[in-house]
């Protein structure tokens, strides 16, 4: 067995649950003889270039425990696309420290560094077993069932479609619509998890926009004029980076971060919410609101689903067991069973093949008009996300 | 003692706990002989006036008690201005339905609609008994120390904050400021709630925008950067409705509703966060995000204070008591009791002077700079807004 320190990262954007991941190994990692010290680096592998490196050893066992309700990032997170230039820098900093284990936990772009750096370090002579642990709220990671953090996001995402779905069914004389966007970029899972808020045909959401379908304009609008027909109001779950037939955000922002994605709502200075909002306004001279919770959902620790934070949590102590065991180059990934109940195991995917890309949702989990998502779908979702409260609501007869 | 039908209504915004006051109502009209039949008006006054009446004796007392976690207003709500014209159409159906006893929850220009029809049947020598039950998540009603329905808004506020402030502060490398909007009009009580938040120096929030302060586009900016440079990030709480010294709001929005309100957010179709956001970025260049989450902290059932839905509850059951003793033109009131630990017992407020206008924050709860809140503030706040949960932060001791 490989003897040496041990080194933590967290990259990406966070989640509620990627602590729990950050538990998981930290536990793990300060049980084992093989590894020496049990480091931290410090705002991703930027931070680690840096030489901001902690050590996880002295912290208190309380605090290390609190991990699993704290969410975000407690390392700090980075966004860097790792160059060809960086990787003596990073090799140097493995020799100082004498790390021969190296965790981290993100997304794509994440494993696509742990396999570079591990890749190079073979490269050099110098022995480095890489493992990742997945983490998105997005859910597009290729290799794996789902990601720590999608459930409880999109228990944030189904918990705000239903509440605020019952305040507009009891509002509608006085706003027609309400909208609400999700973050999730390219891939729909977050926005179609506001399917989840519907019991009673009439509830919200009524319409799901995915970033999987173009967005036309008219059909839009003459779908929100139906809903308001039937059901006098109109919910609306879009996705962030909703597009138009030729590629145009409906958000009609330009602006693209250094991995050349396009930066939605935060830095666009306008969202896609909002554009919805001006044009059902201007079509029909509705009154309505937009909300644009951005990062909320993938911080609020207090909407966990409980399947997630103990998922995010298995998946850390495993990456030490796969190291430990001598595995590198691949990242944990959750195996669902098929039928339910719902029930997981884990598994590993290859580093290499995760990095490739994102993973869109099927053709099968979305409806024919390209407007809401299938049964299929549901099922997928449900036990991710775990029960919903449900919530009273009066008969009505008349006097 | 007078006999005759009891009717209920909600009006004005909903809140996470309008329906636990609702439920207190008819739980205690259920259990009054003197009561014979308890109604219920569908959306307001204006369903009441279209004859949108229904029978609350025939729904099930499981879902009478579901209310009490229920968001939203079950009766469903409106948003009217009483004209005079609309007194004797009101007087109809009062007499149609042989109403006696009149129970409205809302806010100002609800208790403003009781007292004037009372007063309208008082004139006609038609007895009716109003008694109104506050509700607003904005905090601005007088005659009570609070309202039902603001301390569970102002709890999605402090978490919210708290939560975004964890995830600002780990990817400060990335984002360099989070802006959170409330609503809450003219009154600051919700953004104010934000500094709950705060446990350590660096926590989020580090300025917040009050409507009660005229907005400064320099000072602002230079508050800001001060930020950033000791801390290496910003966390921004905002009222919806801050202005500039001539009274423009920020959110530039000129758009009014039928009470002569300036809309923000929902309407205007920009939000004052987002002006914000604008700002920044012009004159920093620096990324960041904001977060326009609407009504979504009006009827978060999940996260509500249990203060708050406890008082709601007892507000809604002390209405029924006052009216079936005869007292007729008063609104419930909570009576805070000096000193800590937090005690409260239920008053009395007169209609006519609760209906005046809306209560801002006092000047001593505001900081000299007015760009965050005093000691006596939190203090004030804390026991509306319960606990906050603790989150772990790693010491990062250097290896």
């Amino acid at each position: 067995m490989l003897h040496g320190n041990a080194i933590i990262g967290q990259s990406g954007g966070p989640t509620s649950v990627i602590n729990a991941s950050l538990c998981g190994i930290i536990q793990q990692c300060l049980a084992q003889k093989a590894v020496g010290k049990t480091l931290g680096m410090r705002f991703g592998i930027e931070g680690f270039m840096r030489g901001d490196v902690i050590d996880l050893g002295r912290e208190s066992p309380s605090v290390i425990e609190s991990l699993r309700i704290t969410p975000s990032s407690a390392l700090g997170s980075c966004r860097h696309k790792l160059k060809d230039a960086d990787f003596p820098r990073i090799l140097e900093m493995l020799k100082k420290y004498d790390i021969h284990y190296c965790f981290l936990i993100g997304g794509n772009d994440t494993m696509d560094t742990i396999h570079r750096v591990e890749q190079y370090c073979r490269g050099q002579g110098y022995e480095l077993i890489g493992v990742g642990v997945p983490k998105t709220v997005d859910n597009d990671l290729c290799g794996t069932d789902h990601t720590p953090g999608f459930g409880s996001a999109a228990r944030y995402v189904a918990l705000s479609v239903k509440q605020a779905g019952v305040l507009a069914r009891d509002m509608k004389y006085v706003d027609q619509y309400v909208i609400f966007q999700t973050v999730g970029r390219s891939a729909g899972w977050l926005p179609a998890a506001g399917a989840l808020a519907k019991t009673a045909e009439d509830d919200a959401p009524h319409i799901i926009l995915l970033p999987e379908r173009a967005f036309d304009r008219d059909r839009f609008l003459a779908d929100v004029k139906r809903c308001y027909e039937r059901y006098g109001w109109c919910s609306i779950v879009c996705g962030e980076g909703v597009c138009y037939a030729d590629g145009t955000p409906i958000s009609a922002s330009t602006i693209t971060d250094k991995f050349a994605n396009v930066e939605f709502g935060a830095m666009g200075g306008t969202s896609a919410a909002m554009m919805l909002h001006r044009m059902i306004h201007a079509a029909y001279g509705w009154r309505g609101e937009f909300q644009v919770c951005e990062s909320l959902q993938m911080c609020a620790a207090d909407r966990t689903s409980p399947g997630d934070v103990e998922e995010a949590y298995a998946c850390g102590r495993r990456a030490v067991e796969l190291a430990l065991g001598g595995t590198s180059g691949v990242m944990v990934s959750i195996v669902r069973q098929a039928g339910a109940p719902y029930r997981w195991s884990l598994g590993t995917a290859l580093l290499a093949e995760v990095a490739l890309g994102a993973k869109p949702m099927p053709d099968e989990y979305i409806n024919a008009e390209g407007n809401f998502v299938t049964a299929a779908c549901i099922e997928y979702l449900e036990p991710l996300v775990g029960p919903l409260p449900e919530y009273g609501r009066l008969a009505g007869v008349p006097a």
